[in-house]
């Protein structure tokens, strides 16, 4: 906030992030510093955009995403990924939200096949959205296959700060390193105001994309606005001190869960996600009280999400409330 | 062949299908007696078309279609629902290519949250893509789910022949006595040269579709050469002694099949698809003499299709192929 | 900015603008008091958005959008009402930027002819890309006239409140009294961060938008910050001292250019814009001290724009540069 | 009619025109004869087919057409193009539907602006919509400037064989001598019952085709049935004889027209158009007696088209016809 009031609207700089706004060219410096020289960056509105233009922009419309089934993309876009680009979901079934090699395999039969859309983007979640997390030799398995077989690897990375502090990795070793074709980087999720980042690792994947952005409607008339926000979040590992905290409020939640016999955790927590199973009758009570999500209304497991701006007194709040009406049944 | 050298290409009837062109007249009018007077009728080019177009009209692009993961829609179109739509395909996974009211139920829970494609349109194949069939008890009851949930249900009849000579039962009987609200009627794979017909069985969600049509590159000028194919499909019940045919060779197949123990059917022959299990060293020297698709490569599942032209030799050539091959293992 | 402050991003208030944020609440009900109670508002992030996603909604991909041939839908968006809604823009040549019933009527004749687009929502600019405005009578005429027609009529707001200084008159003279379906309602060229307004005055013509602006990869998480600017924005008459000032300065500059011979005004000046012909030499070292854009190339007339920052200093300063630069020649 | 009857229906022919379908090879080859050998050939259903599919696949929808306002694409497909590309059309007023490279350069200025479409794809009609013919001087002329501007250059050759019999040059003059891209081949309009093929005259340009055609519903599954009547137009000069009866019908049409005082040719007549305007009392009771349109309601300027079943009886019924309304005037 304090960044924004410096950045602010007031002087007369150059609109679209175009010539030589220098917040904008402060920022996409910093990401190049981080990821390497040959990055391109490209500020767009939110974690939608970043990952469906990300994607789209190598595709054509015959050609296929592959996901995990829960991926973000597949599941709670409402579409976006189809319209804008006109190409098909591919999906795997997974038990934590990761996908491997093998996995894809069986879709490399459709290549060449004009009855099939052909397999072109493998997108992958880091944080996935179970709350688990790809090692970087997972990745780098992933984009070899990818390679190999005339595809890129698309990671969303709008839990990116939690899955590095999580591996206790730079940005750099994660992504550029293992071959990541283009990054979704998400903020929001992480404390930013509004804007996500289309970041290509590859200068040549991103030829054109300007256009892509801006008939997406993703162009920012004020660009400085989301630039400055970054600025500040990639300084000072501030990044880094926001995700620490939520993923520490994770661990302590999970731990206070474990004591607790009638709930069951259903995934190992790496960072700030917490997938729990909880009688049926205090979900609704709870959620009138705290604001979470049913993850599987069969089983009745539930996601718990800490963020960077949650306390231990939050997290203790939720285990009280959890007890009391656990007491009550 | 004969009907369209008498539909021949001479006379100035007027283009489009338009006005008074008596060919084009005719056929509409064969298909309201045969489906009633409420029907409305637009001739394609192909079951791709009739199925994309029939079920696009009646959504938007948030909304979604329901299929069986299985559905020619999903697995055998190269995106085209994607990207002519721009909808989200919901697939559900069976074991024999047809759903039910319980199996849609769980999408349910996405109407009204802004982040999930919104279920709208029921698809269902007539004969389904594994060869089995629904009664009109089982479509009665899809429509009265999808009517009660503010849906449509859709029937792609790419076989609607083979499935009404299998039910015994009238095309009325099956698709607008059930409740039916949009049909792709298919002719290609019973014989005709080229052309398939989205049927609206109320004539209110035909409206516009002639602009979906032309917009959808799906517009035949001299559209009297498809209404022909038509009127004489469904003359004489030629229709149903092509579909009888298949169907008759499909279960002469079938029985042959059973006498051979080291092949096991994996469905119920209803109509003109056999699905068998074959050994694996088998499967391409027989492919190289007949004509047929792997369906599963895992389990050495393979598709045997029965057509209107297949004749008893065809079929007792096919199986003394078989176990020649047999022999050789 | 202060509101922003206030608005902070340490609450743990809904995401999404959903359930009960009162931040998003309240700017909502002001909206529905300008405007009227019949009012349906949606935020989204920027102009292009707010035009294509609101005249999208209203219409299918068959179905034309007709503007004026300078609309900014037309010709600065990069084909995003294309490509994001499927349909043709039908476009009409001005000399002032403003359209007619009578230029619309030309295009009535391809409704019910299947090989044309069918023109289905009208679209106009207030203020418009001339610099002109419409009158409260002649948007009244352009809504009878589409409504008439069985089509809606689109309002780009951009520089709405330029048009409402102008005109001395209310938003709900100018667009509610008078009949309009769907405004854009702008507010980043008038000192907003980020941030522009779906507003539908029907409300039934706003059905299920939420998909819509989801899907489109609009929908803020934290919707707050953008509703809390227009909060701030309709308060105290925030919106009308910006737009004064920068209709004040385009009066002033106006009134300093008419005293110059060599320079040749091309449009009455109603609001913020000031189109002018420059002799071509000057134009080039002018752009390289003040930022414009140059409107027509081969009649050297440029589009200088005035904004709620404009200061009389910065007017004065470019007449003299100007005068400067003539000097040379 | 006779050669369909030769590739009947009856045959086990591979669908799809896949592996080795003999009357698919065949027409094929034809084309590769005519064209040369590094040609591409894929058949498709319609005109409007083989004209938004051939300059789709050579674009992204952030890329523009650039084609003369009464092309065929721009205004009879109803919105074809900007549905199934996405991408907006520059068009071009003419005088005689004909574009040159000096209409095209004002676009160019958009190169590498974000806010504007990319032109990417010239298109031209040959004969043009006005029946008119371009020289292939004219056509090289274009191509020239568009591979200098990184453009292309796409032919609708719905009526080209009426171009080639007007200019008495082979299609190889026409099209690959002069650097044409891509071209649209009709055969519908001059004697054809269904089937129109795009024609990549660079290999490179087509790769991946047969996806983009599966995806936008335009795979013929009995393919021999299109190919075979392209065998056989291409056959022993029969397209040729089947334009220059129209061109001929056409040439006799307009010099009886020339003849009455009271109606006024409006175009040379190069193929087989005729403009013409008539007197506006005896247009509608023409078009009772023959089918044609009006070409400019302002004007009454109408157009005749001839074709390879015009014959002089019809054209001497017709200038009867005429000259007994003119009477009645």
């Amino acid at each position: 906030m304090e960044t924004l009031e410096k950045t602010n609207n007031l002087g007369h700089i150059p609109a679209y992030g175009e010539l030589d706004d220098p917040v904008t060219l402060s920022a996409e410096k910093k990401f190049r510093e981080i990821f390497g020289s040959n990055t391109k960056v490209f500020f767009v509105y939110n974690g939608t955009a970043a990952n469906v233009l990300g994607v789209q922009h190598l595709i054509r419309p015959y050609e296929a995403i592959v996901s995990a089934h829960t991926s973000h993309m597949n599941e709670d876009e409402c579409g976006a990924p189809e319209k804008i680009s006109g190409s098909k979901i591919l999906t795997i079934e997974t038990a934590d939200g990761k996908i491997t090699p093998n996995d894809i395999k069986p879709f490399l039969r459709s290549i060449g096949f004009q009855h099939h859309s052909q397999p072109k983007v493998i997108s992958v979640s880091q944080v996935t959205e179970m709350g688990t997390v790809y090692t970087p030799g997972e990745i780098a398995a992933l984009t070899t296959f990818a390679h190999k077989n005339n595809m890129y690897l698309h990671v969303d990375g709008a839990r990116i700060a939690n899955a590095a502090v999580a591996l206790d990795i730079s940005f750099k070793e994660m992504i550029t390193d293992t071959g990541v074709d283009v990054l979704s980087f998400g903020g929001t999720k992480n404390g930013l105001m509004f804007g996500e980042v289309v970041v290509f690792l590859k200068s040549g994947l991103a030829k054109d994309f300007e256009y892509s952005r801006k008939q997406s409607m993703q162009l920012h008339s004020k660009m400085r606005f989301i630039a400055a926000q970054f600025n500040r979040y990639l300084s000072d590992d501030l990044w880094k001190k926001n995700a620490t905290q939520a993923n520490n409020m994770a661990a302590l939640l999970a731990s206070e869960l474990k004591q607790i016999p009638q709930v069951k955790l259903t995934q190992k927590v790496f960072a700030n996600g917490v997938f729990v199973v909880l009688p049926q009758q205090i979900i609704q009570p709870l959620q009138q009280q705290y604001y979470f999500h049913v993850w599987n209304y069969t089983t009745n497991e539930v996601r718990l999400m800490c963020s960077w701006d949650t306390t231990e007194k939050d997290v203790n709040g939720f285990i009280d409330a959890l007890k009391k009406e656990l007491n009550k049944i």
